[in-house]
């Protein structure tokens, strides 16, 4: 299957691994863990030759069918999408920004449900990822382990017996991996707690990002927790603590949204009301303005403002509304008015039904 | 009756003026004539003692009692009423900002169904004023002319045969008629047309301000046409040409409004839609917001987008949802958080029921 008809396939469907989450969890929206690998004896990415990067996506991709690590098999060879495709994927959370930038030999093999997937040629020749959602790193990390496993009998990955897996970049040296959450944070947010809490994570060697990670913005009150170490300590250790601070910071959130309740009620239902108001009937509505109002309608169905609302479609709307996912589904190139109104009707038709 | 008495008669039932209009009229919200006369050889009240005063308010209310010009009469003596009463008047449109300064002598008689009123000791010693919805500055001339006859009947007014009347600010002598006419015009403000209609109407003689008269804002794209001169010209020629020029006007914003429906047709739905949201779900708005808003919901009405919404219901609620009338529906003086609350509570409940 070629690289534009994966997207049509994508593009059809909910994000599938929001799907087996708990739906009803309105501060852990996802977690994710990825893995990054390079082939032994073979330059790394961003600094080889096409040919280099050519030969490096034939033996990942001969590894990944011999190992049968993928199934329902969906290929996205970068130079074949658009930037509204490549956008589209970012969206979705299947790849990275530096991945979107693109290369020759650069390919996502994904599994059609979306849970796993594997980047080749991205910074490192091997980046494998898993998602779900809410928050499931033991889990995840058993799934991306074996994965990992059953490639590594496929092709031999460069492994120092004293530092680990070596990486392009070294703040990835050892585990080569990074275990990361997404939170929606708008009590403690709004009542400033978050530089306590950015700085709480630092000192346990965790980091606190926006909604596509590093040096993004914290749009709608998202925000990445993830281990910022990768060396010294085994994977599970890593995933213990950043779990338990999760943990630690949903409840921070719960109380902060209760005491916000309790002292500014009419803020806070002025804030959800105004957001599921605007939602519900305006006409041309931005990215960012869209997510930020998302964010205020989960508050709200939080603390059972909208009793008819269900979190997990709520969670959807925050990758669909997004504008590539808009032009995909509306099959054409927009403009960025048409997009909004397009982003706005999308809205307007939910909540009408909901 | 005494002053508290008739605010609690007034508080308690909707505004009077308002109801005899067309209520399906979505630019001219309402029309009002006032005619300034002062009693012969009196000094005028910005220069005369607190016994002139009080004398000149002796002389009015008999004048009143004997001509029978004022029916199921309601007695306001400003000494007698709080902030919040005298602010309360001024919302409904009953007094001027000068009036509300108050002095000893300063009292409103107003007819109970608040059509027609008297208020003595403002600038001059009489300020007689008729208002009705929609635009009838022929039938409120007929009207007021008939009750200034009766008044003339038992007061003698100082007239200059050559001047006309005589009055404190020299633009008022003559006729010492102002006639004026609110409009909405969302249409003509966001195409930028507005300048061009204040200097029209300057070319005419008229004066184009905001919600409450001289020198005040346009609050909700609502503006006030009145006569400037009241000199060498009878008040029938005055009210033709300021008649003639709001049907002009009135003519603009209707098209106005359609050129925005065809050209910018989603930005008009986005802007009376997010009114809409905004008004029927926040739970804290402040009285500008809130007027602004409604006027953005004006024209959605107009524009057949809320096909349940009356019109004559939404210009019932410019007027209350102002801060002291929120204060009175409530019975006590309420701090400004719990006034914005108050006021999205009363329009979340009216746009409920609608």
């Amino acid at each position: 299957m070629n690289s534009i008809e994966s997207i049509k396939i994508l593009a059809g469907k909910p994000v599938g691994w929001l799907k087996d989450g708990d739906s009803e969890e309105s501060i852990i929206l996802s977690s994710r863990i990825r893995l990054a690998r390079n082939i032994s004896d073979l330059r790394f990415p961003l600094n080889s030759s096409d040919v280099e990067r050519e030969y490096v996506r034939e033996v990942i991709c001969s590894a990944v069918d011999n190992s049968g690590v993928i199934k329902g098999r969906l290929n996205f060879k970068i130079s074949e999408l658009s930037n509204v495709d490549r956008r589209f994927l970012l969206e979705r959370h299947l790849v990275s920004k530096d991945f979107c930038a693109g290369n020759v030999g650069s390919e996502l093999i994904l599994e059609s449900d979306e849970s796993f997937g594997i980047m080749i040629n991205e910074e490192d020749h091997v980046r494998v990822q898993v998602l779900s959602a809410g928050l499931s790193l033991g889990e995840l990390w058993k799934k991306i382990n074996e994965k990992d496993t059953s490639l590594s009998e496929e092709v031999s990955f460069v492994f120092d017996s004293e530092l680990g897996y070596l990486t392009s970049c070294p703040t990835n040296v050892g585990t080569g991996m990074r275990a990361s959450v997404m939170l929606n944070l708008p009590g403690l947010s709004m009542l400033g707690h978050m530089a306590g809490v950015i700085q709480g994570a630092g000192n346990l060697g965790m980091t606190v990002r926006g909604l596509y990670g590093e040096g993004s913005e914290a749009i709608g009150y998202m925000y990445q927790v993830s281990n910022q170490s990768t060396l010294g300590e085994s994977e599970e250790d890593i995933i213990e603590r950043l779990e338990k601070l999760i943990q630690q910071i949903a409840l921070f959130e719960k109380n902060a949204r209760q005491i916000l309740f309790q002292t500014r009620k009419d803020f806070v239902l002025d804030f959800a009301g105004r957001a599921y108001g605007v939602l519900r009937y305006s006409h041309l509505i931005s990215e960012k303005e869209a997510l930020n109002l998302l964010s205020a309608l989960r508050m709200g169905v939080d603390m059972k403002m909208f009793s008819s609302l269900n979190i997990g479609k709520v969670n959807e709307l925050f990758i669909s509304v997004q504008d590539s996912h808009l032009q995909k589904i509306c099959g054409r190139d927009l403009t960025s008015t048409e997009i909004d109104g397009c982003r706005a009707e999308l809205l307007r038709s939910f909540l009408r039904k909901e």
